[in-house]
């Protein structure tokens, strides 16, 4: 393409609107323009990132056995309700009436169709296992959509469902499609990792998310630091291990006078002992009690963890007034000791601990030496603390470290969760009538276009890894007005356009540097300059986006170049 | 893929929601299924098609400078306001609220979003022309879905957008996309026509339909059966040429008694004279005033032609009160001669009668010899008429010809309609603001491949062209528990795949009768039998779908036989 002929609406400023590197960047060098909130037109640009993606996932859920259909965005009412999730989903369904005021949804997920389907289609063990998936257009109503795309209300997602005959099949189908993600986003030149997560209140067992990782993602992961050692997880899901035990002679409970002490950093400096001896105790309400949670000074209660643990289905911080009424005193002065009709569950260090330090249900005052089991019984002791880096992998026992992602895929298991409410079964070899055992698969296919710049940018724009950027490559004669060097760029277009290199000629008038700027900002990964040092050397300067390598060459040794370039930002 | 593997759930019976061909087979064949009225899931076969279309129209889009970009599916209302067609549109379009309220359309069409984006990154003429295109779904509220994909509420469009600085530029950008429609639909393998159509109330000026020519089309076109003329038309475009004037002597004006003859057809039988020698009065009503229409006996009044002399906004049958109050005498007795307070507008044909009858405005009586001009004036003379297969051709004096036709595609002039009401306009040469001359060129994505289905379909169901069939080629092993013939298969299937044919092997332990008639439903284009002529001599059958021919070939023969096959199908 020519770039005076392409729509490239490269933006000198940083719209206001944009938070996030990719935003800015998308926006910037002409990829989107917003239409609505979390709404936006991909432009000409954009598309061809996209259609990269879409091969790319398309390639590999072929290759795993998938086949691809076609669903409808506008789902009919009364499958949801069938399923339940009409009246749960809340306001993120977008919802309409059609002009005779039947109900319709417009697809955050397939899950009901795709059950409705296979269960008037299938019937039959030896139709198993079946995959069908597709790409297209999701709606979600966010409350506050934001980043760009990577938190939008229209996006799009590749969904694909499994259908197996029990467990087992389930088993092999999840470990085919987390084989094809690993190979999805190592195709797109993404640095991810694969981890555990929680599998929340859709129901099912296991799942993984995809994270890409990026210093902006507002997913936090642990991952375990020894090679040899695959463990790795949504923070929210890492499980704990035991810490060193802390060993010492138990000393008698001792009230400590700690005048307007409330924090643990407070009164970890006023008693002079570090927050790892003292308990924190937070109260949660759920739906049907009030329980005290226990968890050492230098640890944060993982409401998920303890969600599970409690099985509720709500679960928020008390208020002060149910506090006060409990503990008989402020904020700031709660412990477990003496507390009546509330269920304390403490976390796994907490039941270690030796001559701790807590609350003492009255103003102004703590308990020092206080020992659990001793001193207090707790209800139930389990894991309810989120992991930090440093501390032991559960797996190896290496270990852990940190890292920020966005999440860019996930797979999951839903067991016979639909399978059940929409009566979808099948006869099995012995003639029985069984549900199908179902897994669902997605990839936020705009998201990860987002989450690749969020990994791939500099101070001048993005740096794409070949395999997705839109083009391979931007020719920029420095002067349009010269014919020798027009001449040039034009012969060397042609024959790249028929190498089947993917090449923009920019004869834009423009001066040097705004095309430079511009080349830049787009993220073409290389950029062959013909300038005075062809005419006068016969040199041509092709240069590197990402490491800013740059390479003088003859017009012969061009095209070579250029092909092992980008083969190897191809390779798996 | 192999069958066993493959979603082709083909049905024996035809479901009784089917009223068309298409329809039904899409539904019989496997490749549809309905999750609402007019909204439809794509199985695997039907995605196939979809794709193949879908790369053809990019091939051709991209062919003439169109670049590929997406717009939002949800449209914020605004934008549809500043336009004017929020009120306008009626309940065929799908409107929703988010969840804080703000109105949104499911796009029917994008002219608003791409000119408010047009608008908003283009100033100079130096960027023109711009083309833009989508493929992707639409929306439209049917009051009647039916049709299967002919008429659905979700379908897949393309749609093309085009800016030009001026009239001479729209007329360049309309003929390559006119040359792009005809090259898509070669390459799909259809025969179509493009013709004249009306432009109706979107406004603008030229416009042709693309019609796929199939008995069961819902258009009629008129046609010019001269070779070298290429004259074509939807019914309701088609201009009428001058018919032979007839001549003959002026006879004096006679009322004749016609006791309960109220029909063309019984009146022309009891006077004894020729249809054509009779004028038909239609009174209709529009928004302002009541008109009577007159018509040759046997000619139809083409009320969009009417619409268009009138120029008003609704034109309908006037009730049967109003004749009886305006002519004096009940239905069947009306006629030209002495109305009082109606606009008469006579067709061409009829201004030139003479010696003709009409209604007397008296029951049970009609005038004979009524000769126009000297017994009554018409209001307005113009061409009113439907055109006829037999008539002369407008352009040529060659014989028309009339067809039916599915429209899948259309061109069209918007000239600045939308860069009016939106204000997007940008800067000529001299300085000079100017409105952007658009144009909007569509294709039914979905459409085409249901009406392909119409056109290309005999008994055993679809015979699709080889361009756009879901695969090429149906292995069928008449045994699968025979190691020798699975063997061959397998070989086969496995050296096919490798250059590139889109094979299916039936590896699925049914009858030799089930598989053929799956094959010849489905459409595979060519049917490869392995079965006891290959064992007993080395013959394998391949039979062609659609002519019935079946060639006995060695198995080294059969790969060349196949290539040479599908490329002479995918020749322009």
């Amino acid at each position: 393409m020519r770039a005076s002929q392409l729509l490239i609406p490269t933006l000198r400023e940083t719209p206001a609107e944009a938070e996030v590197i990719s935003h800015k960047l998308l926006l910037r060098a002409g990829y989107i323009r917003r239409s609505a909130a979390g709404v936006y037109t991909y432009l000409p640009l954009a598309q061809r990132v996209l259609s990269k993606i879409k091969r790319i996932v398309r390639e590999e859920m072929d290759r795993q056995g998938g086949q691809e259909i076609l669903m409808p965005i506008m789902q009919p009412a009364e499958l949801w309700q069938e399923s339940g999730r009409w009246d749960v989903y809340g306001p993120e369904l977008f919802r309409l009436k059609d002009r005779h005021g039947r109900d319709f949804a417009l697809g955050p997920t397939h899950e009901e169709i795709i059950t409705a389907l296979v269960k008037s289609e299938l019937s039959s063990y030896k139709q198993l296992p079946l995959l069908l998936y597709q790409i297209q257009n999701k709606y979600r109503d966010e409350r506050r959509p934001r980043f760009g795309l990577l938190r939008g209300r229209e996006f799009i997602m590749k969904d694909l469902y499994s259908f197996d005959a029990d467990e087992a099949g389930l088993d092999i189908t999840y470990r085919k499609m987390y084989d094809a993600y690993v190979r999805i986003f190592q195709r797109c030149g993404l640095r991810f990792r694969p981890v555990e997560a929680d599998s929340g209140a859709i129901g099912g067992s296991d799942t993984h998310e995809f994270m890409v990782l990026a210093e902006s993602g507002e997913a936090l992961v642990v991952f375990c630091q020894n090679e040899n050692c695959s463990y790795a997880a949504n923070v929210e899901k890492a499980q704990s291990s035991e810490l060193p035990k802390p060993v010492a002679e138990l000393l008698p409970l001792e009230e400590a006078h700690t005048p307007g002490q409330k924090t643990i950093a407070q009164i970890s400096k006023y008693l002079g002992l570090p927050e790892s001896g003292l308990i924190k105790t937070l109260f949660y309400e759920t739906e049907s009690e009030v329980v005290a949670a226990l968890v050492r000074g230098d640890h944060d209660v993982n409401e998920i963890k303890l969600q599970r643990v409690i099985d509720c289905a709500r679960l928020e911080l008390a208020s002060e007034a149910i506090v006060t009424k409990l503990t008989g005193a402020p904020l700031g002065f709660a412990g477990p000791i003496g507390l009546k009709n509330v269920l304390v569950i403490a976390d796994y260090e907490v039941s270690v601990m030796v001559n701790a330090v807590t609350g003492a249900n009255k103003a102004d005052y703590h308990y020092k030496n206080v020992c659990p089991g001793r001193d207090f019984k707790a209800g139930k002791i389990a894991d309810i603390r989120f992991v930090k880096a440093g501390e032991p992998c559960p797996v190896c026992g290496g270990v852990l470290a940190e890292a920020k992602g966005i999440e860019v895929g996930q797979v999951f298991k839903l067991g016979d969760k639909y399978s059940k409410s929409l009566e979808a079964t099948f006869q099995d070899e012995n003639g029985k009538t069984r549900h199908y055992v179902m897994g669902c698969y997605g990839i936020g296919v705009s998201r990860t276009m987002a989450a690749a710049i969020e990994q791939h940018n500099d101070l001048n724009g993005i740096t794409w890894p070949a395999a997705i950027a839109p083009f391979h490559l931007v020719i920029v004669p420095v002067n349009v007005k010269d014919q020798a060097l027009m001449d040039i760029s034009e012969v060397l277009y042609r024959s790249f356009l028929e190498s089947g290199v993917e090449v923009v000629l920019d004869d834009r008038p423009e001066r040097p540097g705004v095309k430079f700027k511009d080349a830049d900002l787009v993220g073409y990964p290389l950029r062959l300059t013909v300038g005075k040092k062809f005419l006068e050397e016969g040199l041509l300067e092709l240069r590197e986006r990402r490491s800013g390598k740059t390479h003088f060459l003859k017009e012969e040794e061009i095209l070579s170049f250029i092909k092992d370039f980008i083969k190897s930002g191809m390779a798996l």
